[in-house]
């Protein structure tokens, strides 16, 4: 269903309407009244007959036309009542602004049940709880008061008010650029992130849509959205929640669980998100996207007028890495000869006072670079906008021409140009001209940077096919049937826990290379399997009650001979009772040693926000203390895994390192691809860890495998 | 020498003065004019009687009274002309403007040779060349125009004007702050960066110095100065020229060698200095210093009016290092007394609307912050100052005096408080407020937390006890003698290298443990020395032609029995022999081979501004591929090498892991005691490698040792 007569009504209802004007229910009709909204606004209180020179209905039941949207600011225990008459009233959507719901601990959280049962029951969306409120600057329905001037471009969806508020102030201070809409999104009870996406990817005039987000009910659903929405239009994102203050702090106001933030932010970036770190990037990062089109390759060319800045632009383009760019010879010939001896004329482009008397020399140069094919993207740093201030006065207006020229080069060649000047707070003449042009201008390089960075990581993603996940299921007829028996079974006997048996078998079905082993009920039978083998074996208690087989000393290696495995057998017995006495055995797993090889550690595990999730490192050291690994979000495509693989800092190793053969990754590859297939197909495991698994020059073995089960 | 009468003159020439308006010898007179320079003026120009009402001389011969500071903004080659006539003058100092220098190229490079040689032979200290000048606000000596307001307490070193130009922008759009006096470094040709420094050191006025630098020319000596500055007045500072394309963009601008980041940055830090790695910062983090104590101990408190900027404030303190502070129990229930259901009090601090409608709850909430003792920094972040342009105007007023306790509270108990207010660009009355009471406001959180972990940081190097470099040299007396032998016999040689004998009883001497072991020179000796060792011996070529040995193959590892040992000395030879036919060879290095340990690499490098270098990492992967190393510019303390060993991430292997023991640390530390005290006792030592270094439970064994020398 789609959300338009949510996010776009022809009649407001406020509930809770009041004539004391610190109470939103004063604030939320008088700024659809100051704002010109397009549509009835409906005063809702049984107390009072007129507010604001409107008429006041006693409840939503009496209002006598239709209503689309109903805002109730009214406390949390009075919301469900509102609900249901909301619903009686064919109210298409209610935004909840009270607080007092989930993020308040359990009492709230039935709560909130309660209230989303009701609308679901009867219809009704619910925008929040515990939110700001929403805004359709394209309807003039604003209940908050986001003023703001010229036609909307950017959208933003928060969860926080004051995020909000700061966006907006910084869009109307430092730039041209306005808002469609803004959506509150509060605890996300209802409308979750993924159908707000939608709506705006749908919305013509919305160009850009900024997120900021602490924590998402249905990450892997919006993963999808958004996977499909960055091909249209960019999306520009901050993640708050890192921390465990920050934690705590999202917590306690939109109830979110900020959830493992590694893997949300590459899960984001995946999706083609452009993830910033940093709250000052946020709104430049978005007016840059709406403002000029992506890079289409090259690299960035510098002009400066001044040696200090183009240094540091030159430091963090290259940390950010953006690509330099190296400039023709004839470029280089052209610049030279333009300007004076000591400028640099290698990019970075420094005129070294060349332009001091004449602002028309940047323009030039301008213009050199934005032609040279090399250049996929220009940064100006320095003075530019402040010759007039900082040297004579009469430069601003050649100045002023220097823009026009500049801006409408960046029309004619459709490559990005991006203006740092320290003279942006002064606010010449010759910077508005510029953002006239969609050329945006900051005062920070910095941030200028990041703004290239940008339209480069934006341009890339357009630039690279689509993946799909791959599920084949190559042995999905054989295997599923033989799995869900394995799983059923010990859910019958309730447990959570797979025997490590078990697990490689249902690895095995599903083809994973599993090395052969049995379990042995008698020292005898353990000898019988042993002498199966060629070469020593290893030999591991198999017990739903010892999980952690190491701690429990149940396992021996390199055991060889009739004698000893008998030995091993007995005394692997009597370490397990030893460890719990009550523990239930099954047996002992007896498998041949595997060759060494290079140890690798390969896993999933749920994530809160975005379910199962795949996870690949080299074990030892490397995961344990310096905590190399790579995550992925399921499902996964292959060239996901082979991304996995690539992007761990020790990948180094598998490819042969110190004289060391290099590893067999097709086969680690598949083995991503297999336990992530097996996660998909059976909803009831929770986590799968296979530790070791040994790989070799060509394939490889899995030494040990756990598999947890959701509680049934 | 004092500088003073260089910084602070009492008369200023300027050679080349000018009544072309856009040239610098016009525009020095007319600022120095125009500020009311509090001193003598003379403008030197042969062709002309008057310029700007002031009598014009032709030389600087010709002025009658003394001058202490000439400026020449003629072109390079007059420069030393020019200085010759300054030193007949008995000109105190010169800024020399014009580039054309070591920044040039080779025959800039002579030309600024020749320039110092002048200056020092006639007792003329010289500022630049390639500069933009420098000012002293203190006897408003300005021959920029860097035009400021108010009592100065920073102080700017810079190696870029532009940077200068913003950061005085900066502080008179945005703070109340102002400059005692800016140098533009330029060259440094021939003053240098320290001495600068201790100039500012002794200014009573300057609380805080700040410093941008590419590259410098004499860094040791700088850092011995600033561990001395920084325990009298905090140092903050940018390092521009990181990346290659930085690099290359400050050499053509100050012809200076960007060096080793990674040890310009730790070095500097390590002498206390606050290094911002963010431009944005710069200016934000000096305010700060000057005008809030550092912080005592505790934690941060952050308190917010609302869960956004409390959620990302606490995200970016922790990603700082900064301690969160813990509220005590009292402060926590007076809170929660104090704010709405919905409100945070347990650290962030969120009043959520609390004080929407009366921003003396803000103050309210300060108070209590401030006076736990656990909170050691307070920061607030949201909408302060903005709460009469949100809400309702008239909060204006309350906002005022909210802002006035804020203030007083800082001055009565000492603590620093920051606050973030998005409404800072908007510059109501009630953030000047703040800022007259000192207390730093900005409208980006990042910057607001950055300046928190400056405060943590500087309180935390003040607490610190300063350590000394310890040179105790247990072992010089006897060692010293006997090196320098070794030294000598390799400079007679005119080797650059010493062969590994040489450089292992190098070690040796200073009391290093290298492994009993001797040189061969025939199969036979090779079988005698073999049988001296118990078990398997390691045999390698000893040639000054051959740097790797194991490039070579001329090394057999675990040799042993009589015939083995005879026949590897043979196969050895020939593959030297092969490897380079020519080849000098001394004989085979036979030694026991040593037992499996740790294997570390230890070793000194020299750095272009710095000087010698000491590194340390674990050997394989760790160093190879993760980089993980730590530095330290000599001379080290024996606490800097327990930090060495400590910093880098894989130091957990050396603490034991996966059953292994743990490592001799004091060992190492000795060891790295041992190598410092080598290369500062033998200034002829280039380079030392040290790989590997073996390193077991107790003690430790030096398995390969390589020194190289510097050309003679």
């Amino acid at each position: 269903m789609s959300l338009n007569r949510v996010m776009n009504p022809d009649s407001v209802a406020v509930v809770g309407a009041s004539r004391n004007e610190t109470k939103r229910g004063y604030k939320a009709i008088k700024t659809l009244l100051d704002e010109g909204f397009e549509g009835s606004i409906y005063p809702v209180n049984p107390k009072e007959e007129f507010l604001l020179g409107l008429r006041c209905y006693k409840s939503v039941l009496d209002i006598e036309g239709p209503v689309d949207l109903v805002v109730i600011t009214t406390p949390a225990n009075t919301v469900p009542a509102i609900i249901e008459e909301c619903a009686a009233k064919n109210v298409a959507g209610a935004v909840v602004v009270a607080g007092g719901f989930r993020e308040a601990g359990e009492s709230g959280t039935s709560l909130e049940q309660e209230l989303v049962e009701t609308a679901r029951a009867g219809g009704v969306r619910i925008i929040g709880p515990n939110t700001s409120g929403m805004v359709s600057f394209k309807k003039h329905m604003d209940i908050i008061g986001f003023h703001q001037q010229g036609k909307g471009e950017l959208a933003l969806l928060s969860q926080s008010g004051n995020m909000a508020l700061a966006l907006f102030t910084e869009a109307s201070v430092k730039s041209r650029k306005a808002f469609t809409y803004y959506i509150g999104i509060g605890n996300e009870a209802d409308i979750r992130f993924h159908e707000y996406l939608d709506f705006l990817a749908n919305d013509p005039d919305t160009r850009v849509i900024i997120i900021y987000v602490e924590g998402m009910r249905d990450g892997r659903e919006f993963l999808q959205r958004a996977n499909k929405t960055t091909r249209i239009k960019p999306i520009v994102l901050l993640k708050g929640g890192r921390s465990v203050a920050g934690t705590r702090s999202a917590g306690s106001h939109t109830g979110a669980l900020a959830g493992m933030s590694e893997v949300a932010r590459s899960a984001f970036k995946r999706a083609g998100i452009i993830v910033v770190e940093n709250s000052d990037e946020l709104f430049p990062a978005a007016e840059t996207l709406a403002s000029l089109p992506p890079m289409k390759g090259g690299g960035v060319a510098i002009l400066a007028d001044g040696g200090g800045h183009a240094t540091i632009a030159a430091d963090v383009l290259t940390d950010l890495r953006v690509p330099i760019a190296t400039l023709s010879e004839k470029t280089r010939r052209a610049l030279q000869e333009m300007l004076p001896g000591g400028a640099a004329v290698a990019n970075p482009v420094d005129v070294a006072g060349g332009a001091d008397g004449d602002p028309e020399v940047l323009a030039d140069c301008v213009q050199l670079l934005l032609e040279d094919e090399g250049v996929g993207c220009l940064l100006v740093v320095g003075l530019f906008g402040g010759y007039g201030i900082r040297f004579a006065e009469e430069l601003r207006f050649p100045e002023e021409d220097a823009a026009h020229r500049m801006g409408k080069l960046v029309r004619r060649l459709g490559k990005p140009l991006i203006v740092h000047s320290l003279y942006s707070p002064a606010k010449p003449h010759a910077l508005e001209l510029l953002r006239y042009y969609n050329v945006p201008v900051y005062d920070s390089v910095e941030i200028a940077c990041r703004c290239v960075s940008v339209l480069a990581e934006y341009g890339l993603h357009l630039q690279t096919k689509p993946t799909r996940p791959e599920f084949t299921f190559h042995w999905e007829e054989a295997a599923l049937p033989e799995g869900k028996k394995i799983l059923a079974q010990a859910a019958s006997e309730g447990r959570e826990l797979l025997l490590e048996p078990e697990a490689k078998e249902l690895l095995r079905l599903h083809g994973a290379p599993v090395t052969a082993e049995r379990v042995a009920t008698s020292p005898e039978e353990a000898a019988e399997i042993a002498a199966g083998f060629n070469g020593p074996v290893a030999m591991k208690i198999v017990s739903q009650d010892i999980l952690h087989k190491s701690e429990s000393r149940a396992i021996k290696l390199n055991v060889e001979g009739e004698q000893a495995v008998k030995q091993a057998y007995r005394r692997i017995l009597k370490s397990a009772l030893a460890y719990r006495a009550d523990a239930r055995i099954s047996g002992v797993l007896v498998s041949p040693m595997a060759s060494p090889g290079l140890e690798v550690i390969i896993g999933t595990k749920i994530d809160d926000q975005f379910g199962p999730v795949l996870m690949f490192g080299i074990g030892g050291i490397m995961v344990e203390i310096l905590n190399d690994v790579s995550f992925r979000v399921l499902p996964v495509s292959k060239k996901a895994t082979r991304e996995m693989i690539d992007e761990i800092k020790s990948t180094t190793l598998l490819n042969g390192f110190r004289g060391q053969p290099a590893r067999d990754k097709k086969a680690i590859g598949r083995l991503l691809l297999t336990v992530s297939e097996i996660v998909e197909a059976y909803p009831q495991i929770k986590e799968i860890d296979l530790n070791p698994v040994i790989v070799y020059h060509r394939g490889l073995g899995i030494v040990d495998a756990r598999i947890l089960l959701h509680p049934a």
